[in-house]
């Protein structure tokens, strides 16, 4: 069985994997990526710890993801907040140089996104669109286990889409912006503001909804609402054949998921109810769908 | 020259050509479509039509755009109000069967996408999305000369996005569905209300705006608004290259385009400032849209 090198780049860490093309993770390790140290570093880190790997040398490729807007093309960093001293290094042209072997990056949500696609809860549908609910909200399109970055890798910023003009507004995005009404950070936001200051998560005012408390339901039903006015939206756009949703605010599903859904249905033509909803099924998400970049042949849409 | 057959397909009338792939006419002509009498019926006038044109028996392939919602796959109609008699019917197996040359079909507004994408405004841009503003709104991703058509063929039913959620409810539409707040339609009905009973259309509040009416400038600018906030969900989600914009209310674009261009970029990130928008190009984008769809080998991407 084929098998391909999977990397997590972030601003701490660096993971790095085999993976086999079904998806299963052969071996695993970590290491500190410290990027204050520069480009060069980081790349030598990230060298030692695949050839560290057992059974590196036999992989058809290596797939990157990393946070932030990516030239998927260029295979660079566009802009990043963790890795800044990476941005416009030929991250994809270094590393296929040293092993000889194709190497492409994307963004880590995209990255999800495509491992989803191919061997997650999306495996089998051609127009996937993937989500994810956490402290932000972001999303990524697969069509034909083949990732739409975007003319600038912004394709999937979905977080700035305006579900509500009628918002206060509270940083860079958009009044209204989705990730400022329905993130597991607005979430807790708003948990503080109407439950009480002992809120500190969105899974306390999950657990409140869970326990019955009319003021917590009202805040999930209407961060589900807002959820499902952006994938309105999208469904709109683009059709999918499967939503599939991740992110740590699915710890709360069986609080809001099927509310999503079902206002999301309200919201769609009749035509384009055939469409499913699924949860991310991957444990290693990142880690997998980077692997996959190489095995889908990383060439992106666009 | 390589030639091809693309015909407009309407309620009222159908229309063929022989369009050369550098996107010149060479003949058309045209024959009212009887849809009442059968499929069968509209086949044989359509084929009748085509063997008309000078020229016809050396073209590659031939493509048809018809209104609604098309099963690009199964080259079928699946919901259709001017074609009732003809939904599920195989009219592009049909077609190829009568010419031995492959046909395909999809909807009229992705098939002009298509033509501005391949031949038009859109030209050169992998990533194009067009719309178009008209008595409804509608709109196309084209992506590498491709048509996203969407599960169902609903991908670009973009009218049904909401802008605002605080509206009024008119039609089967969502409350503040795009459509019922920028459309022609929509400035026609605004217009009546806030300027009199002597605006018949969209033109007449354009033409009032020119004038310096300022009720009409704000009814103007107000479109101008809710056309961008749509656009910036397009934008979040696909990232394009280009946006181009066709349809009747293009009529308008000296008061209203610019404007809307300002809007949407106050809406996007900061990245993503190099999407550019321009106005659709081609004269007949149905008819040459549609003889595209087998010179880019017609199969849509989904």
């Amino acid at each position: 069985m084929k098998t391909f090198i999977g990397v997590d780049l972030g601003g701490t860490n660096v993971r790095a994997a085999v993976v086999r093309e079904d998806g299963v993770i052969q071996c695993m390790k970590k290491s500190r990526s410290c990027p204050e140290r520069g480009a060069e570093s980081v790349m030598e880190t990230m060298i030692s710890l695949i050839e560290s790997l057992e059974g590196y040398e036999d992989c058809e490729g290596i797939g990157m993801g990393i946070p932030g807007p990516i030239d998927t093309i260029g295979g660079k960093i566009i802009v990043s907040t963790n890795l800044p001293k990476l941005i416009g290094f030929p991250i994809a042209e270094y590393i296929e140089k040293h092993f000889q072997k194709p190497a492409y990056m994307d963004n880590d949500v995209k990255v999800a996104a495509l491992g989803e696609a191919v061997l997650g809860a999306g495996k089998g549908y051609p127009i996937v669109y993937y989500v994810t609910i956490s402290t932000g909200i972001g999303g990524a399109l697969v069509i034909d286990q083949k990732v739409v970055s975007g003319q600038n890798g912004h394709a999937g910023e979905i977080g700035n889409i305006c579900i509500d003009r009628n918002r206060k507004k509270y940083n860079i995005l958009n009044a209204g912006a989705v990730e400022n009404e329905a993130s597991g950070t607005a979430l807790t936001r708003k948990g503080k503001e109407i439950l009480g200051e002992h809120i500190s998560n969105a899974g306390d005012v999950f657990e409140m909804a869970r326990g019955g408390d009319e003021k917590a339901i009202k805040l999930v039903d209407d961060m589900a609402y807002d959820m499902a006015m952006m994938l309105c939206a999208v469904g709109h756009i683009v059709d999918p054949h499967v939503f599939v949703v991740g992110g740590g605010v699915m710890k709360g599903k069986d609080v809001f998921f099927e509310k999503m859904e079902r206002f999301y249905r309200t919201m769609i033509h009749d035509g384009m109810q055939s469409v499913v909803f699924k949860e991310a099924l991957l444990e290693e998400p990142g880690i997998v769908g980077a692997a996959m970049l190489p095995m889908t042949k990383g060439r992106k849409l666009c």
